[in-house]
């Protein structure tokens, strides 16, 4: 039985309410239960320069008011250090490439995963923090500006996640790849199911259980089959113990 | 002065029209300029088993009914030598991750650039096979559903293209980064030029000329500065002779 404890966020903007706000109730219960009280958080899929500061202000704002501290890695001077200290881990979104360039560049991509599959200290991923806790970022929508040594990622689930999935637009006149015709290209290659996380959904894992939450629908990609669509709610758990 | 004679299609599609004919007229006069009359087909960016032959059959079949004769690269025992004797170069679209691995796995990246910049023979390409005529693939829409060696590309020019560029919607609920915000977080790390190629259109490049032919305008992204329109017809070899 797997310690581990994620609540991996499609993203942190849902239509209709200011940045994190949605999941209010899911973060508060998702840390106490876990009796955390203070978060570090991983700044690294921003890239702007000079940005880790306001971006883990920007986290810290609602998380405040949710009734938690959060403290940014770049504070620290020893960045496994602060993993090996931190009682839960929230990741942000940004772009994915970046974020995890900067994991093993820090080298900290064992030290997470140790924290997180040995130690059971909550983990909180959204949109980039989502698509890095699963096998690899090879199902991200972010633009590769740059080059990771592996797309290969924390592997805190070993299937793949599609953050921000999107519906084909009805009488789209773009003739680019929908986003099911991208998943479908990576079953091509891989095998690993993908689940498409729309806006405003999460997908809660508790040890070897794990819960769609959240206002919308969740369809599961598994190769050569017909596309699943799975109602808020729904235990899904037959992903994580068949990982 | 360069020898290159480019072609780099935005997209094979285009709203209304069949496969590539709304190209018909670019890619005849294209050809014909440079006394071409028989094209080598890069089907790489196809993710499918086995594909190669249907796709190149797909592509032959308006060349043909425009006058030119396909060949398939994958028909070649040696695909460098199917290069060294190639008059024209057609790469196409598809997974561009995929594409560019596989350039490099099948060890024809220099030859191209040397067939092309060299020898000036002609070359097409479409999404993809655009993305990859550019210094990188930093700028691509797709899916990194595989690994290359690199991300640099055939830099047959050295600014970067977005192909399929795709204007925010109005009124749009979601929350994902738009194509603009991408090509500004590639300007976070990189200083090259992003070029904006809408569906419908294309770069001509002739020499150090360059021309955007077709039905839409484009839009130029330079660091720290604001994007900026160009009209179809407009001379854009203000990007080349800076290249």
């Amino acid at each position: 039985m797997s310690k581990r404890q994620l609540l991996l966020l499609s993203s942190s903007n849902y239509h209709g309410h200011e940045f994190l706000q949605f999941a209010r109730d899911w973060i508060t219960d998702f840390l106490k239960k876990n009796n955390v009280s203070k978060i570090l958080f991983i700044p690294y899929a921003s890239t702007e320069p000079d940005s880790y500061t306001k971006y883990t202000e920007k986290v810290a704002k609602p998380l405040k008011e949710f009734g938690f501290d959060v403290e940014g890695i770049h504070e620290s001077r020893d960045p496994v250090e602060a993993i090996n200290n931190a009682s839960a881990i929230f990741i942000g979104g940004g772009n994915t490439f970046h974020l995890l360039k900067t994991l093993y560049d820090k080298r900290i991509v064992e030290a997470i995963r140790s924290r997180v599959l040995d130690n059971g200290i909550p983990y909180i991923g959204s949109s980039a923090g989502t698509n890095v806790a699963t096998v690899s970022i090879n199902t991200t929508n972010d633009m590769p500006i740059v080059l990771p040594p592996t797309f290969y990622a924390l592997q805190l689930l070993d299937f793949n996640i599609n953050p921000h999935y999107l519906d084909p637009i009805t009488d789209d006149k773009h003739r680019g790849e929908t986003r099911a015709q991208r998943i479908n290209e990576f079953h091509h290659i891989n095998s690993s199911p993908v689940l498409g996380l729309r806006e405003g959904s999460a997908l809660l894992v508790d040890g070897d259980n794990a819960t769609l939450i959240g206002h919308t629908k969740a369809i599961l990609f598994c190769r050569n089959e017909d596309p699943q669509e799975f109602e808020p709610d729904s235990d899904l758990s037959f992903l994580v113990s068949s990982s």
